[in-house]
């Protein structure tokens, strides 16, 4: 015991429920009330108390009788875990996933939001300057020429879209650049159907993007996630065929944490 | 109170201390002691009790001095509700993910494991009935024949991929059936590199269907996931423009979860 557990200060009841929680793993999904005594090392008096008291708060459930009883915990534990995850920003869950694709793909990678009719960059991890133009957190972009602007546009209800695209007033930064307002609007709608955009020198000639759409509880699109390289390194068929499937299971697997906070 | 919260079972102390975790959330990421006092419903000095044990334990971290220290969860915390989910079997991680890809897509998705040269159904959600074998929990089919085994061969090593191949002693089960060892090895290294795999009509007349594999903690695949429809229904680009968003973003989504536990 440390100085800290021998305080008057310190809750030995808590600290002992919350071994007892842990006392439940993968190897161990059904203990006995002996099982969890020796994993939680306690007498069994005291493990029979925090079991049912964890029992009566719902966090643990019991079956069967006796000595054949055991006992299992409930859904309702990920809640205790939840109040930390819903406690993160979305830069902070998207991070992890960015930082895990890029080192996938050894491309950089980012997450934006929509602003009126500019993306704005919440999250970047950089591999190469690819780019004139630098992006850190906070960069704007307007968004119908960008990949993360594409499917965040396609994300709000089709006049929302018209709007954002006509405040930006497109106008060809490149020479393959989409300003004309109904090839803009098949674009968006093509993108939502998709579920993914491709950008190729739209912004900035050389640039290649794939982006994917980030989803939060309701369904409503939130962010945005896209790979970005270079029209020298790679060929547009390599983005679609080896970038958005790593794209893809990463939003998915972000839209998982984000469903959960 | 109840009953149960009034018998000298109960460890209050351990229901005020859970109380005290999930005074934070979202909005509440960083609380005073005051604030966790009022929103666990308990006077400050027991409170303050509480932090202090959760601090030392380091399931929570203060900041700052005095009456401006503020508290925040640690994500430590998560380790409790982990204990909850990596307590879950494979196909129970699997079952809610799969009902919400049947409901995007309106097909019949599955998951399945390999077991020697066969696939084994793990979990499935049926829409339609379209094939005249029927797919329950533990049905196996040859691997080589399937969107399912195809992804899981192509996560083993080209050796034991080869080995399975031809302890099937792959037959023409429909005229499209590959059965040519080398060509199949050709379609298990593209599958591998893609990422996903199409079978059109090869274990049944068609019967149409797209795969992707399931990582487990160390990047290895460890089950497959797939969407079957019928050719009658929908063309080949339908499934790969459609539902091979959606079946990758599904993928990503559970390998999160399979990465918690």
């Amino acid at each position: 015991m440390s100085d800290a557990e021998a305080s008057a200060d310190f809750v030995q009841s808590l600290a002992r429920g919350l071994a007892v929680i842990r006392a439940f793993d993968g190897d161990n999904a059904d203990l006995t009330l002996s099982e969890v005594a020796r994993r939680s090392v306690m007498p069994r008096a005291a493990a029979r108390r925090f079991l049912r008291t964890l029992e009566t708060l719902a966090y643990v459930r019991g079956r069967g009788d006796g000595t054949g009883r055991t006992y299992a915990l409930t859904p309702r534990v990920l809640e205790l875990g939840f109040s930390y995850l819903s406690a993160l920003s979305l830069p902070e869950i998207v991070q992890p996933h960015l930082e895990r694709l890029s080192r996938e793909v050894d491309e950089s990678v980012s997450a934006a939001v929509l602003d009126g009719p500019d993306i704005v960059y919440i999250a970047r991890v950089p591999t190469r300057r690819i780019m004139s133009v630098r992006i850190t957190i906070g960069t704007r972009f307007p968004a119908y020429a960008t990949s993360l602007g594409r499917v965040l546009l396609a994300g709000l209800e089709e006049d929302a879209a018209a709007a954002a695209v006509s405040a930006s007033a497109p106008e060809k930064l490149t020479d393959r650049t989409l300003t004309d307002p109904a090839a803009l609007r098949q674009e968006l709608a093509r993108v939502g159907e998709q579920g993914w955009a491709l950008v190729d020198g739209e912004l900035e000639p050389g640039l290649r993007s794939v982006a994917a759409p980030l989803h939060g509880r309701s369904g409503a699109v939130v962010a945005a996630l896209n790979v970005s390289t270079s029209s020298t390194r790679d060929s547009v068929e390599h983005l679609v065929e080896e970038y958005v499937p790593a794209l893809l299971r990463t939003a998915g697997a972000i839209d998982a944490e984000l469903r959960l906070v």
